[in-house]
C-alpha cells in the first residue's frame, strides 16, 4: 500500500484465501488456449473442458429451446423467484429423479440452483464452520478445493483406487475422518476418472458414512451418463442409511452447460438435515444467494417433463463411441494408459509415462507443449489432484476426437525418448 | 453433536458468520407473508419489495422476451460463457453505460452477474481480507452487510441525512475511515430513501474517498429510474478523480427482476483497479462463480441495444405518478412522515411516530400487525438499518398503491392513541 502524504492510495491487497482457490478447471484452460501458436491453421481441439456444444452431433433436444422460449413469452416468469426456486420446478424435479429412488421425493426436498457449480458453493459455504473438515476424492473436481478454501474449510483428501476401477479407499476415509468431519464427497458417474460406481460399492460408502456420523455429498452433474456395464445408482438411494445431499444440473445430459440451471437435493427419509439445523441455515444463505431466472426455471419444468427418451438415447450412444474411439486410440500411444476403460461421464484419466518422453518435465509441460505444437487442448492432471495424469474429454464430434488423438500421437512420436 | 457410542451422529454446527449473516430483505418479508390472516379476502398489497411484475401497467418491453427467444433459438450461446461474460454483451454494456460518460467504456471494463445481487458478492468478496474494513450507508441495503459478514469484511456505517434529502454524511465518512478502510458504498438513485445525489454531491464524495485512498462502489441498479429534478448522474463520471466500481443490472428499469442480469462495470481511466491487481483477483474468483446463463447473456446484447425510448419514459411515468401517490397520501396518517418526497428508485423511508400509536412497540410490530390486520406488507425500516421507520415500495398499481395506504389509514385511526 502506497501512503502519500499520510493517505494511503487505492491499495489492494488480495484475500489469501481467494488467493489460494485460484487454481481452477477454467483458469488452467486459458492459459493452455493462450499458449496456442496462432499460426496453426488447423482447428483447436477442445478436449480440455465437458462442453461439446460446438459439435453438431451434441445439439440439445428441441424440448428445451421451446420450454424457454414458452416460459418467457407467458410473462409469468419475470419476478424474483422464491429464494429455494419456484413450486412447479421443484416438483418436476423431484418427480424426475424420484423415477430411480426406492421412495417419493417431495418438492420440498429441491432447492434450485445456478448450475451445479452454485450448488457446490453453497453446500460448502453452509457446512464451513471454524475448525471443521470435509473429505473430497481425489482425483476430482477443483472446485469443491476452491470453495472449501474461501469458506476456511480443511480439505482432506481419499484416494480413489484406479486398479479397483476408480472405486473410493474406503480405509483412508476411516483414517481421515475425525469428530470435526462434516461430509464427504463422491462424484457419480465420475469426473475425472470416467468410471461409474456399483450399487455394491455405493452401499459400502453409504454405510462408512454412517458409522463416521458424516453426511454424503453425491456429486450426479453426470446422472444418467453411463453406459459400460454399471448402471446408473443415485446414491440418494442409501438415504436412509445416510444422508445425502445430490447436487445436479442439467448441463451435460442435455448438453446445455450455459444454461445454468441445477439442484441440491435433500435425499434424507429420516428427516435428519431438518433435524440438525442444516435446512434452515441453507435457506438463509439462500436468502442472500443469487437465483437460477425465474423464466430458466419455467423452462426446466417442461424440460425435465417432456425430453424424449430417443434424445437421452441418441446422446448416450454417441458418448459410448467416443468412449471406444478414446480407449482404442490410446492404446496406440506409447507414453499413455488409460487404466480402465471409461464408462460413464465425458471424461477420463490417462496416465502419462514421463520416462518415455524427452524433454518434458511433468503433465503442464506435456499440456503447454502439446497446445502450442498441435492445438490440442487436455487438462492437466495436476488441476484434478493427479500429477503426471492427463484429463481427456472424449465427448466431441467423433472425427474430431480422431484428429485429436492423432495429433497426440504425432506430439508423441516427435518426443520419444531415442532408445 | 450426539455421540454414540463414541460416534458421533450427523450433528450440524451453524456457521457463525452465516447465522450472523440472516437478516435479508427476503427472510423478513417471508414472515411477514406467513402472518397473514388466512381469512382476508382482500388482495394482499405488496409495499415490501420492488418487484412490480405481477402489474400489467408493468410490463416489460416486447423486445425482451423476443431477445431471449432469439438467442436461444439460434442454438449460438448453449455453451459455457467466458467467466467475464460474453464479448458482445460486455461490449452492448459497455456501449450502454458510456452514453452518459464523459469517456468511453472499454468492454473489458464489464463483467456480466448473475444480478446486482451477485455483483455485490463479488464485489465484497474480492475486496475482503483480514482486518479490513468497509462503509456502507445507513439505511441502505442489507445483501452488503449479510456478503460482508459471509467474507468477515467489517462493516462501518456512515449516515444518510434526512433533512438533506438523504445526502452522506461526509465528516462521519472521514471519521470512519482508517488505513484498513477499503472502499465506501453509495446507492444510487437510492434504495432505500429514494433519493437522486446531485452532480455536486457525487463530486464531493469522489473527492472525499479519493482524499482517503478507498474505491468507491456506486450501486446504481436504479440507474436511470430519476423523475424529480434532479437527473441520474452515474458516479462513473467521476472516476479520474477515485476509481469506482459501479453495479448495475436489468432488474428495475426493465422490470425484469427474475432474470438475473447484471453487471460490475470498472470506471477508472486512470487503470488503477488494474496496476493494484484488484481485477486479477476479481477473475480469479469469476473463474469459481456461477455465471448469467449464456442465453440469457445473448438477450442482454439484444435488450440494451433495441430497447425503445419510449418504454423507458413509460415506465418512468407510471413510477413518477405511483410516489406523487405515496406522498400525498401519506401525509393523511398522522403516524407517518415522509421527510423527503421520493425522486428517485421504487421505494421511500417514512418515520414512524409511534408516540402516536397504542400498543405498537416498534417498527417491526406495526408491520406485522399490519399483515395480519390489513394484508398490506410494508418492509420495517430495522431490516435497512433505521429502527421505527418504515420502507415503503411505490412501484405498483396505482389503484393497489391507494388500497394499501387507504388499508394503512384504517389501521392507523383503530391504533391511534386516544387522547
Ligand atoms: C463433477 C462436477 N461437478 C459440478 C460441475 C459443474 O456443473 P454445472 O455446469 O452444472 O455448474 C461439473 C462441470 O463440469 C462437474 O464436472
Ligand atoms: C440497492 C440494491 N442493490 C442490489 C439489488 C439486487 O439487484 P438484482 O435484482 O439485480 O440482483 C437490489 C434489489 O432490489 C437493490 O435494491
Amino acid at each position: 500500500m502506497e501512503v502519500i502524504n499520510g493517505h494511503k492510495k487505492w491499495g489492494f491487497q488480495g484475500n489469501p484465501e481467494l488467493n489460494a482457490s485460484s487454481i481452477s478447471v477454467r483458469g488452467v484452460l486459458t492459459k493452455l488456449m493462450a499458449n496456442r501458436n496462432k499460426d496453426d491453421k488447423r482447428p483447436t481441439i477442445p478436449l480440455g473442458r465437458a462442453d461439446p456444444t460446438e459439435f453438431p452431433s451434441y445439439r440439445t433436444t428441441p424440448v428445451a429451446p421451446d420450454a424457454v422460449a414458452d416460459a418467457t413469452y407467458s410473462y409469468n416468469f419475470n419476478c424474483y423467484p422464491p429464494t429455494v426456486g419456484i413450486a412447479e420446478a421443484r416438483r418436476a424435479v423431484a418427480e424426475y429423479l424420484s423415477k430411480d429412488f426406492p421412495y417419493q421425493l417431495s418438492p420440498d426436498d429441491v432447492y434450485l440452483t445456478a448450475g451445479c457449480t452454485q450448488a457446490i458453493e453453497i453446500v460448502v459455504s453452509v457446512l464451513a464452520r471454524p475448525n471443521a473438515n470435509i473429505l473430497f476424492p481425489r482425483p476430482g473436481y477443483p472446485q469443491y478445493e476452491a470453495r472449501a478454501s474461501c469458506s476456511k474449510l480443511e480439505a482432506r483428501h481419499f484416494d480413489l483406487i484406479p486398479e479397483k476401477g476408480w472405486e473410493v479407499d474406503l480405509d483412508s476415509v476411516e483414517a481421515l475422518a475425525d469428530e470435526n468431519t462434516v461430509a464427504m464427497v463422491i462424484i457419480n458417474p465420475s469426473n475425472p476418472c470416467g468410471n461409474v460406481f456399483t450399487y455394491q460399492h455405493l452401499k459400502e460408502i453409504a454405510e462408512t458414512a454412517s458409522r463416521l456420523g458424516i453426511f454424503v455429498i453425491s456429486d450426479e452433474v453426470y446422472g444418467h451418463l453411463a453406459f459400460g456395464s454399471n448402471p446408473f445408482v443415485p446414491m440418494g438411494v442409501f438415504g436412509s442409511t445416510v444422508p445425502v445431499l445430490t447436487l445436479g444440473s442439467i448441463a451435460k445430459r442435455w448438453i446445455v452447460p450455459g444454461w445454468r440451471l441445477g439442484w441440491i437435493v435433500t435425499s434424507d427419509p429420516n428427516g435428519i438435515f431438518h433435524q440438525s439445523g442444516f435446512v434452515e441455515c441453507m435457506k438463509n444463505f439462500l436468502d442472500i444467494t443469487t437465483d437460477p431466472p425465474t423464466n430458466m426455471q419455467g423452462a426446466l419444468t417442461q424440460i425435465l417433463k417432456h425430453t424424449k427418451e430417443d434424445f437421452y438415447s441418441k446422446i448416450l450412444t454417441i458418448i459410448r463411441e467416443a468412449a471406444d474411439i478414446l480407449y482404442d486410440r490410446i492404446q496406440e500411444i506409447p507414453c499413455l494408459t488409460c487404466p480402465h476403460k471409461p464408462e460413464g461421464s465425458m471424461v477420463a484419466m490417462v496416465k502419462l509415462n514421463l520416462p518415455l518422453l524427452e524433454g518434458i518435465i511433468d503433465d503442464v509441460d506435456f499440456c503447454m507443449k502439446l497446445a502450442k505444437e498441435e492445438s490440442v487442448i487436455v487438462l492437466p492432471g495436476v488441476t484434478v489432484g493427479l500429477k503426471n495424469c492427463l484429463r481427456i474429454t472424449f465427448a466431441v464430434e467423433h472425427s474430431a476426437l480422431e484428429d485429436g488423438l492423432g495429433r497426440m500421437k504425432a506430439f508423441y512420436h516427435r518426443h520419444a525418448k531415442k532408445k
